[in-house]
């Protein structure tokens, strides 16, 4: 019997259940978890903030695993491979896209090439159903099907290290990707959280000239100095005004080059604007949940500050594979697992879900 | 003597006053306005909306000129030439761009590429005043100060024909050159003034699936129509709901490809937010004065939607350069003259303003 | 019994040859052929100047037909359905994409973003066997499998004139995309053979400020100019050097803003280098077969010039539906049937091939 | 009096002259030379190999110097400014960008964006006579001409880790940013000379994968590795086949994602296309001067790899003043002067110039 965290509805406390092992259909693979992490979606889920949700879930949608089991061979697409093309083989250490079910035929799949917008697609940990088994990262097997999308973790990339960015990573990595940083460019970072933190870093691996995260509360700040940025800015105690008058005077009166707004707080995107320069760019990746409406003027805070708002949704498979490799490269200058905080067993996912629902933690590991 | 209209103040009727022929320092020109624009600016400059105005000023940024008499020659730059290097000729029929100062020294102008927000930059008939000479096109004589950006006008393109674009044909291909129109993609246009039209226009030569203005009133919804536009909106007569719902009953319940927003109100950007497609793109280049503030939800109409937002602001060389060449080659598919509603000679410029101001004509001249 | 045209191997004389009606698996789909085209690649396969053609085949690539048949619903995906996600009827008149099998797994797919490089791609008339059924389009039926994408034609375009654009529209739409082409710009497209016609008519479509080919037979030339080129240039009674001195006497001695290349011939990419403007585009999508080396010079004709090559191969679902919308959109703009030279029965098949191969038609139609 | 270096003519001894102090124009600085470096431009320049150039001159293009005085205020530009606008003090210690004279207003400067084909272009230490002043950096002082653009360097980088970069940091910065690296890409540098280490430096600014140098001689590999490149290929013990062969291994057969050439040799651009992966992207900056032709295969090399080649020609004030910035927030990450081989006297010059032209150094100074 294999033992998994079951969330049965928003605002119930969380259940260790179990379940049977289940039977591979050609091409499917099943992993024995070696963590999962914690992140503010499963706060989010957990308050029943998001729209769509299948309760019961079993949450963790970015997992490291190793593998146990492999299905038949599929007749049509053949043998299991990596996303390099090379084939699986039981025992390896991998991670996959949470995101499952992509179609690639509707009109966002193929002529929009917009694939996190297409209908069909499905998160691990978020919009599948316990009911339908094990595809959460919170259980001792994840149970991945025929498609999903495997990429193994080179020797020199410690999988708590990996999960240290968890999905925060390539959610960054999207963002950053968006903010078209240029060399030299000032890259303001709104929001200390996972996708903040990593944000700031890889604002660094872009050649920033420099990058300034303000945010809170202090253990997270910490963690952002730690990591490099070259400037903290405490949300707590500073005014808007304050805060632009800091950013500008680290710019030359002019504001960001790049804003990375990782903060899920509406009033954060108006403040966001005014914080990048005219004709800089702007990314909003954080109002993951409505929590609300926010007011701006469009004449002065955006017609002429001539200035680029990107929205930024999901990650494709790209994007995990690229925060695979960027994290195994950059290892011995930015020491991941410094962001983990706490590991906790399954048994112990109620406390890690309110840690990190309080903040009282940067990283928060589900350690089966 | 040479008669021009001024603008003495907000708010106060136009007066037409008398000047002397200037002497033209090296690498100056003296053009013989053939005719020059109103447009929707000049009924703000007449508000008084604009910050920075020099009063006294002569109203009138895009014109037409014949060239009556060229400057010295300059010492370092050598005989007056036109964008593409030809020497100028007296005689020529020539227009130019407004901006006029643009420093080509500061951060703007070297680091971020972004000329139009060049501090030092000036604009003919706006920031420029008339203490300083015949720096306005409502006049019968223009003073192009050394380095002004001197574009002629190709034989096959009548001025009346380039002045019925006037400013808004740069505008609008500033913003639709921004708005990155794909083969085929759906354009809608917010708005049916001057800069609307040209962008209703421009997407067809970009190539798009299919163009809805949305905008008012009748008189320039018909020359939308005429112009090529596959379905107009009615603005007075339809609610946001109503317009959503037309939109994206026209393209299968996704929303417009491209959304491009001409129209200087305030509430029409969460409206054009909405009415773009998820992965969209939405130019916002119409809220060229600060009429105010507006509402939107940072999750559902930015961050889940993976949309793109882009100010604009002003225009370059580049912009005018381009006008010029597409309004030549494609004269004969666009009958650019039929814009035009009314000619005005330089003491019916208050009627022309009055008639601009309460959207009575598509196009106003003023023709001294 | 179904006819259809086999290419039993290069250099044969082409068979008429009859299968059975196909059973259709869940979520195929069968074609009543209306037309296919006859294009250059159907002439490179019958000389075997390509790499991995699996004899026999049945030629055909981009085909219009009327759906006769569909497969029974399939378990996972559901009913057959559109690229926008409409279902298919019985009766619909439609296109689809040629290319088949892409796999969506592999590196090029998901990470690389490339999916014409995808190796598991197949192409209908050009990689798939006829003893693998009815997979091209100079047959009767065509067999469409399941997860081929299917584009319906609209109402307001003609089958003939899609075909008419053939497999040169997509291709040319991808070519010019790459292009870049800004207003004003000036085109110039080698080639006048289908891609490069299309290409002329699509740079119009962006707006282009003149387009010149360079290309033959006179057929071609004639074409060209009837469908809006402003000047062509007879690549048989020039010299290379006459060819660059007249770009240049067209664009103010800069050369092209962009060069599309469309011959075939190894000799013409390092010419269209030369007949770019230093910090131009150029797009190379006609060297579709080997022909050849060519020697350029890298300081001159690329470095210093500060060039941008971008090589162009294959096509994807996006650059047919937006051809469709394209030619659907513009076609009192451009008269596509016009292109049409003949149109062949099955049994004509071989005329067909040996009139495309000597260039003695425009386009040529295959209507069973 | 004040003493330069003065190339008198290609292929002559170079000689050490003096020069009066000059007379400042309004809006002009005097630089007290701090140091200057000496680049393969320099060999080419003593060899002949450049056209255009007005000999005699005083070599040295990028230097370093301390503000000794400044001209009389400018009538109409004012006080001299630095980039970002703060103005000029003597006693600073500053950088230019050496190229000079850019017009501002030709197609090029105004409607083609592509400043560094403005024909008015000039280069201290390259195209600007002696017989007009100190216009090179290998002399007491440097006269910086009115309009000159004048970058100071930050506390934090000494003036000789500036010039350890040297022309090669913001060649290679321009070069890498063309090359559009992404998170986790594989570059490969072909040359190990300081535009090709600096490329594979900022290859990991941009968050490389891994970084692989293609070069010789050992002096060079060893500096590349020191410098953080992954991997090196010695060009003087192996074949192209084997090279290629060692890029496909270490990128799962594909190739690399980003190539940047900076060689100088012919053949190594057709050897940089097929290193690179299919629908990769090739920078070609190394072809500084006409050494010959280069033959490849348009089909193979260009045409089905869907391979985008951009060539990249000179430096613009943006990539000097993010390479300052670059420099100086990375330096403990990157021990620039650690690239200085050897520092040379005035009267040294000719013994630098040999030595570069050997390769016998990384990079050489000029400290008068």
């Amino acid at each position: 019997m294999i033992s998994a965290v079951v969330m049965t509805e928003p605002d119930a406390p969380l259940e260790l259940q179990t379940f049977d092992r289940p039977d591979l259909e050609p091409g499917a693979v099943l992993l024995k978890t070696l963590g999962s992490e914690v992140c503010g979606t499963d706060a989010h889920l957990w308050k029943g903030q998001l729209a769509g949700v299948p309760y019961p879930i079993i949450p963790g949608h970015v997992s490291v695993g190793q593998i146990a089991a492999l299905g038949p061979v599929h007749p049509t697409t053949g043998v299991v491979r990596d996303v390099s093309g090379a084939p699986l083989q039981v025992g390896q250490v991998v991670t996959f896209l949470d995101v499952y079910g992509t179609c690639g035929r509707c009109w966002y799949c193929t002529v929009g090439h917009a694939t996190t917008r297409c209908p069909e697609r499905k998160v691990y940990g978020v919009t599948l159903s316990a009911r339908d088994g094990l595809l959460g990262g919170w259980s001792e097997y994840i149970h991945l099907k025929p498609g999903v999308h495997v990429i193994p973790l080179p020797a020199e990339l410690d999988w708590r290290a990996f999960l240290a960015g968890g999905c925060g990573m390539p959610t960054a990595l999207h963002a950053v990707t968006l903010g078209e940083v240029a060399f030299g460019d000032t890259v303001v970072v709104q929001g200390a959280g996972p996708v903040g933190l990593c944000a700031a870093v890889l604002a660094q691996l872009r050649g920033a000239g420099q990058v300034i995260v303000v945010g809170g509360p202090e253990i997270r700040l910490a963690a952002a100095t730690r990591f490099g940025a070259d400037a903290v800015i405490d949300i707590g105690s500073t005014t808007q005004d304050e805060r632009l008058a800091a950013i500008r005077a680290a710019t030359g009166g002019r504001g960001a080059d790049v804003t990375i707004e990782a903060t899920g707080v509406p009033a954060a995107v108006p403040e966001g604007m005014r914080l990048t320069r005219d004709a800089g760019r702007y990314v909003v990746v954080g109002q993951y949940t409505d929590a609300g409406n926010a007011m701006f003027n469009p004449h002065l805070d955006l017609n002429q500050k001539h200035l680029d708002i990107r929205g930024c949704w999901g990650s494709d498979v790209g994007h995990v594979y690229r925060s695979v490799q960027v994290m195994a490269r950059y290892g011995r200058q930015f020491p991941w697992t410094d962001l983990i905080t706490r590991q906790y067993a399954l048994d112990e996912a109620q406390t890690a879900l309110e840690d990190v629902a309080a903040q009282r933690v940067v990283k928060a590991l589900i350690v089966p």
